[in-house]
């Protein structure tokens, strides 16, 4: 018979091996308290305080024969103002086995940009991206085209060609490509040692252009850096570099990202503007516990604990964001805080975040924020 | 190996005890057939009467360890207009046992208001809540906070801490309080007596502020109350009283609520003022079926039938809420009607509501509304 | 015990044979590529080129002793633009057997308006249906209301009692009636004659008025054919015939409908207007497969895989759609193509189209659009 199992959602896999199928979700909840927020909700007597849903997923995925599908959509997407009915597909696609070992994939998924990019939101150290993600310097997180990835023992590659735009936005065109490769060249007696290396290429259909505003401090109602660029920009060549390491307890990892921006469409072009960023973290387990690596992907994971005993990290990040074109467009923060893995399925996570941004007046702010969360 | 069922929906439950989960929905499908609507749908040709769904939820929840969840979203919320993308989240919560037997929910949910509002939509006696709920005195129905109940040998309690906005509500600060307690002194030989008491404190942020207009008569395109105050208030303190009883076959139920709203952040305040709303409420099952009456959460609940026989029961309710501080800012109706539970599944409602409302000009409304209703 | 099963998705049927459900979804995923979009996308330098989800629906089905549910969501539905939160549902109803046999379903669903309408679109010869469906000529393709069916020996019909709009419109009101039955007089030896034949009055609320402007190449930023009316009308006469045939390997199958427009609303009434539509189509399985006939529904359906060997089949098609009274309100495409059935749930498909439309100025364009789809 079909062998049915839960591990909190929904397994099932079929007696001939032909079919699996698994339900599944994520719910994120988060707190900000803003210990300091003069400039920032200013002209308002509400405070930024506030409770949310960082996120609210349901996730179908399955096998039939050689085919893979994923179906993921966010309930808790955009939390305010006018949007897509659309707005909360995540991965969408569907897959299969290429080329001797190769994994092909068409419809929604994230480019290879990076190491945090790709790790899950479940599994992020931090309950924020840096800024060398689409969270900063890339347009979209997730884009509609065709994904292609693989790995041999200690490396990792992956090709996409997509139209820069999630099932979202509207379509106005454009195109984008990128790659990723990665090795691992130590990988013994519990240290290792990652090394990364990721292009992208997009081009922005009319009316989709980008000028990156990112969030610095706080998710909602919180401090964002302003608009890092001078105008909007329909051409971005960005390039990646990652270097992170694991000894023992202690994980360490950095991220350096070079955008150049272009302006193509203008009669007479905006200059060709640079935006740089880099993050560097480190996390450290109180407990006896290890982060794992997972080899596909080329990301860190969370410890895994078994519904008895839980897991304690201590973690801290600095990251910035520059415009080297002009002086002043700047945003930085830093972050220390502790995570608690309860079960399997269970994290609880605090974080102090203290922030700048130079665009136009300064401004900087600071909060405290937690975030419970299940994935089944 | 792990037990999978079904009873309309999935369920699951992991060999070892350490996980379930629960796959469900409900469809509400209604009628609204205006037999009096001269007052209302005037100056279009169009009439109010219509089908539309209710409700159309789906609902998943699930226990990891010691940590339970509920994931549930609505996808017919809000038949018009523009709206959120999250305007769909109902009950979205993390929870777990605490203190020796309490239960605590982090993320959105209904605060403990009163017994018609903590009924589940699927065992209401009549198809919509009275005023004595965020059907007309509260602001929200579900809030996002933290939420802790318990229960003992004919007693119980429920206490939240909240903000007072749901998550399709955008983010404008604000806090609330809430408590609830019920007692059920006689429970013997099937008759039953509740008694129960609730306060709760809403302290809505700026662009948030309240002012009921409640629907009297019909859902879609019905009689509605007008404005019951005479601006937005930001403060609301409610108290509330329940009184039910259950003899036999008849089942007596009433709330009483009292709102007092100031304002506290005009420069020239708007007076206080009070609304109160009380209703009551009979059924008798034609049927030999009772109500029976949940301990824990201390409501009513639907007849248990067995897929063979049906049952039916009798109904009728009058509902009315008034403005203390502005003569003639009241509204009122009765409903009387018929309940058939077809199967534990299925149950069909029909009422025919009568009503008025003196804010402003005079109007009154009649409207004979049915209902399909699936839960699995 | 209960047994769960999956093809992909996941289904369970309970012991005692009261309870059943499944869960499933479908990702189709779509490429347009314009050979020639001169008339269209002017004006912009973006090209119409683009990926985009054509369907990504969660599907939910199940019985409770002699209840059915059927629950489902498209969360892909309404690519751009604000739009209501509601938007997605799909088929969503209750029914049961009435009448020793007859199918009654409560809720949103098609009405009976002919074969290409009532096909799935996961077993639809081509990607998008033709003008003589909800996609051309009728108003709307899922309706509120009421919907019963039945079918015997070579036979069956459909009738049903609605209002016209689906549950993401405003409520205006209106009221439509629907009939079809259809004919199998030949159905032996793999020979199979299908005749059809429906009829539906669709009188729309006041806000809620048609005026067909009908995509005729391309779905997002495609040829559309403009308003084939000069003004919105309420009332709508459609009567609609169906002849199909299939030979062994090949598949045959037409749709003539006309629908006749009346003013009944403005003071001086715009003159009544016809508007006409036929397709015919035709299908060659390459390989040693058949298309079945689904004889409840009077359509044909995929050729059945054994996720071994994939099915291969030609296609061609002729559309045209005319208003009878205005001359030059005319538009018609062609297209031809291949269909590749890899496994019982995946299908991809390729298109050449080439149309035009002649209302105001005259239009024509090209494009070679794909589709990836997976059903679960």
């Amino acid at each position: 018979a079909d062998k049915a199992s839960s591990t909190g959602g929904f397994q099932i896999k079929s007696e001939d091996g032909n079919f699996e199928a698994k339900i599944g979700g994520r719910i994120h909840f988060d707190a900000n308290y803003y210990t300091d927020e003069d400039d920032i909700n200013v002209g308002t007597q509400n405070s930024g305080n506030d409770f949310f849903f960082r996120r609210a997923r349901l996730t179908l995925e399955g096998r039939a024969y050689d085919f893979k599908y994923k179906f993921e959509n966010d309930f808790a997407s955009s939390g305010a103002g006018v949007s897509n009915n659309n707005e909360g597909l995540r991965e969408m696609w569907i897959g299969r086995e290429v080329l001797g070992g190769a994994n092909l994939r068409l419809g929604q998924a994230k480019p290879y940009r990076g190491m945090e990019e790709l790790t899950s939101s479940n599994e992020l150290t931090f309950m924020e991206r840096p800024f060398a993600t689409a969270t900063g310097i890339y347009g979209e997180q997730f884009v509609l085209g065709a994904f292609l990835d693989g790995h041999g023992e200690g490396y990792g590659w992956g090709v996409s060609a997509y139209s820069p735009r999630s099932a979202s936005d509207a379509n106005k065109g454009g195109n984008g490509a990128n790659a990723r490769g990665f090795i691992v060249p130590i990988r013994s007696n519990g240290n290792l040692v990652h090394i990364g290396l990721s292009a992208s290429i997009d081009k922005y259909g009319i009316g989709n252009e980008k000028n990156p505003n990112v969030r610095v401090v706080g998710r909602e109602n919180g401090l964002k850096s302003g608009n890092l660029l001078a105008a909007k920009y329909d051409e971005q060549t960005t390039i990646a570099a990652e270097l992170a390491a694991r000894f023992g307890a202690m994980t360490l990892q950095g991220e350096y990202a070079m955008a150049a921006f272009k302006d193509t469409i203008t009669a007479v072009p905006n200059p060709d503007q640079d935006v740089n960023t880099y993050y560097v973290q480190a996390s450290y387990m109180l407990t006896d516990h290890v982060k794992p690596y997972d080899f596909k992907k080329g990301v860190f994971k969370s410890p895994k604990v078994d519904g008895e005993e839980g897991a304690l990290e201590l973690k801290a990040r600095f990251d910035t964001i520059e415009n080297k074109d002009i002086s002043g467009n700047e945003a930085s923060y830093y972050t220390v805080g502790l995570n608690y893995y309860a079960t399997p399925n269970t994290r609880f996570m605090l974080e102090y975040v203290d922030g700048e941004t130079e665009v136009g007046t300064d401004k900087s702010a600071s909060a405290v924020t937690a975030r419970a969360q299940f994935n089944f």
